[in-house]
């Protein structure tokens, strides 16, 4: 038995208190795995008498994160405040800068600040390990960096959001509107502080660049993802594509070819018998597929005390084991930058329009989609009772491009009563 | 960037030649992520001469794998040749006594002897690593003792046997009998040299073994796993399971409980809709459950060049870079043995039977399984041009030994024409 592995705690929200729970209820068991005693030595968070559930009186308290950070009786620091910049990146810098190793469940910070705080990592000699921050529960990023370090990966997928998920399959399961279950999962405390982080992909987003670096040996980069949100998907396009066999599902999709990173986090339909369109609820999954070992999915709590407690102590458990592997797996110095290529890959997609109804009006759409070289594998136009008409195609592959061409095309007509949504089509 | 990692591979079957090659392919990138050069130094198979198409002429060839394993030129002994004595074990403890760490593909050689190995190992201060033993490709071992560390897991399932799978699911898709799609199966090169080892659940048997103890801390007990095979299964057990919404699958379950440690490798019937049910062909599916973590499930291709040689490599690039836990997770001396307990949980059964056609047979079936205090949930008597009649009863919940009793109790009568099937229902 070595020394006692000390930790710094900052932020003790539901995470937090999580991992204080582990620490305690399993004190023995993780001795006996890793060799050494882990210990708490001071917490740190913005109120410091809320009641938390747990009694934390046997930690000291700092009311400044980077002050905890820099303690002597740290080794590791625990930063689980969140935020891009502010006082989790102070107090990270501030922890590398006195030589502890930091664990994060911190997305936001490492898609933009991932390579620089690396570096700092790098000439300290530290390590940064982030478990938390991508996919809960899962063991993603150790699969990912050491359990498939063997492997070209090829590309990475993933439905990363619970609370995205969440709305999608309670709105097909419940048959309500998208603006009634965002309510619904506000109430249950599901959505972040700012829900568009949620619902608008951000987070999601976050989560794909972190697997996109760790996978394929690039800069983290947030920025060339092309995010969308799932704020405009009705409970008709959900039973539209359940009708043809699919169903919607906020899908990150990354993969390096020769033509750049392509990174995409979008609903798309999915068919409904594939794994991923399985996926109930708060649940995520991730897919990665290598040149050896062809496909491997994950799936798991994304989100929760427990679970992504267990993460955040998985890389603990490392650092008490003496598992210190570069922060993206490789050296910040060895890892590519790609141009971004996220829209070049030709799928299906669908199409959802609502038409003013007059004469010649599904015409007009018709050719301006020919006319941009996008060819109707399907099309319905529904009975209607408002005063546009609902109509849904299904294009053969196409790429992005053309179709919002076709889209800004429809738009300059007079036959649209609203802005069409066009989901891409992933027949996985 | 520190020395040359340098192996020496005994066995160049499938497995070994599929390492050989993510060596040579992947050189830059196992450089890149681990810091070192890895290297072959040497090989050893039974026949030199062979074709395996690729070129080995660049490595020493070592007749004897005892004399490879203590090669001064050799950092890690590799050892893909199976068995669970002989010639495997015989140089996995020439490797640890001369100071190499083992890297082996070997379930059988450690669910037997895995406590004795791992002991000679900590003494000589190596280890021996073995993600390639369970589920092929999937990064299962790292996710149990690494990425569950701070759990302590309640419960281990899997499928982990591909060429069960592909004949059950085969059977199943094709219509055709058991003995048909074994011999496809072996006409595939699916079936080990000894198909029982497969077909009668004894490989999918030391997979269990393995997971139990890395994920309970125990020692791997083979002996106490209650195995039975897939081969009584017919066409019409499949049929009967698929009529009530379930599919056969051959299953492996590890849990300790206060009861002792319970472990079960044998065909049940699982919902059609779980994922589990869902798996089609060779693939694996491994789920495990932990208190913080809930439940993690893992899927990807049991067996296969690329998969288990990802595998193989994952291990070497952590002894590459530096990881090195003991081998069950733990030190030895840590790990408990627990009294075997495989059968005390209780669950619904699928009877099969055929039962003489003379009058009263049914009820003295009815009578006996009264007597054994298992009552009958549903049963049908189905029409029949054989001279027996095919009977099949869903019992409620029982555990398996009055199950087992009434079966010995219907045998003594002369109703039966041939022994009755019983498979557990595992509604996960």
């Amino acid at each position: 038995m070595t020394a006692t592995l000390r930790l710094g705690i900052a932020g003790l929200g539901t995470v937090g208190v999580g991992v204080v729970k582990i620490v305690r209820k399993q004190a023995a068991l993780l001795a006996q795995r890793t060799g050494r005693d882990i210990t708490i030595s001071a917490v740190s968070a913005r109120n410091a008498t809320k009641d938390r559930g747990i009694n934390l009186s046997g930690y000291d308290w700092e009311a400044d994160p980077v002050a905890l950070a820099q303690r002597d009786d740290v080794d590791v620091f625990v930063e689980l405040m969140g935020g891009t910049d502010g006082p989790a990146k102070d107090a990270t810098e501030a922890a590398l800068a006195a030589g502890k190793d930091v664990v994060t469940a911190n997305k936001a910070m490492l898609a933009i600040h991932g390579r620089d705080l690396a570096e700092q990592a790098e000439s300290a000699g530290r390590v940064i390990r982030f478990e938390a921050a991508v996919a809960g529960g899962i063991p993603v990023i150790k699969t990912v960096t050491e359990g498939l370090a063997a492997n070209e990966i090829t590309r990475v997928m993933g439905v990363m959001n619970g609370t995205c998920n969440y709305i999608l399959t309670r709105m097909e399961s419940a048959g309500l509107p998208y603006e009634k279950v965002f309510e619904e999962a506000d109430d249950l405390g599901y959505l972040e502080a700012d829900p568009t982080l949620d619902v608008g992909g951000i987070d999601a987003g976050h989560k794909l660049a972190l697997l996109s670096a760790i996978g394929f040996g690039t800069v983290p980069d947030f920025d060339g993802i092309e995010i969308e949100g799932i704020e405009r998907i009705t409970i008709e396009d959900i039973r539209q594509a359940a009708d043809m066999g699919y169903r919607i599902k906020l899908l990150g999709v990354a993969q390096l070819t020769g033509r750049g990173l392509e990174q995409r986090m979008q609903p798309c339909l999915v068919p409904a018998s594939s794994p991923l369109g399985q996926l109930e609820g708060g649940t995520n999954m991730v897919v990665i597929e290598g040149d050896s070992v062809q496909q491997i999915v994950l799936r798991g709590p994304g989100a929760g005390e427990g679970p992504t407690a267990s993460a955040v102590m998985a890389d603990v458990c490392d650092l008490a084991r003496g598992i210190r592997i570069p922060t993206f797996g490789q050296p910040v110095s060895t890892l590519r930058t790609a141009p971004s290529a996220s829209s070049v890959l030709p799928a299906p997609y669908y199409l959802r329009m609502a038409l003013v109804d007059k004469p010649g009006a599904l015409a007009k759409i018709a050719s301006i989609l020919g006319a941009s070289g996008i060819s109707i594998d399907r099309m319905r136009q529904y009975g209607h009772s408002e005063p546009a008409a609902p109509v849904l195609i299904v294009t053969h592959r196409t790429t992005r491009a053309p179709l919002d061409e076709a889209i800004a095309a429809m738009q300059s007509t007079d036959v649209l009563a609203a802005t069409p949504v066009a989901l891409r089509i992933e027949n996985l």
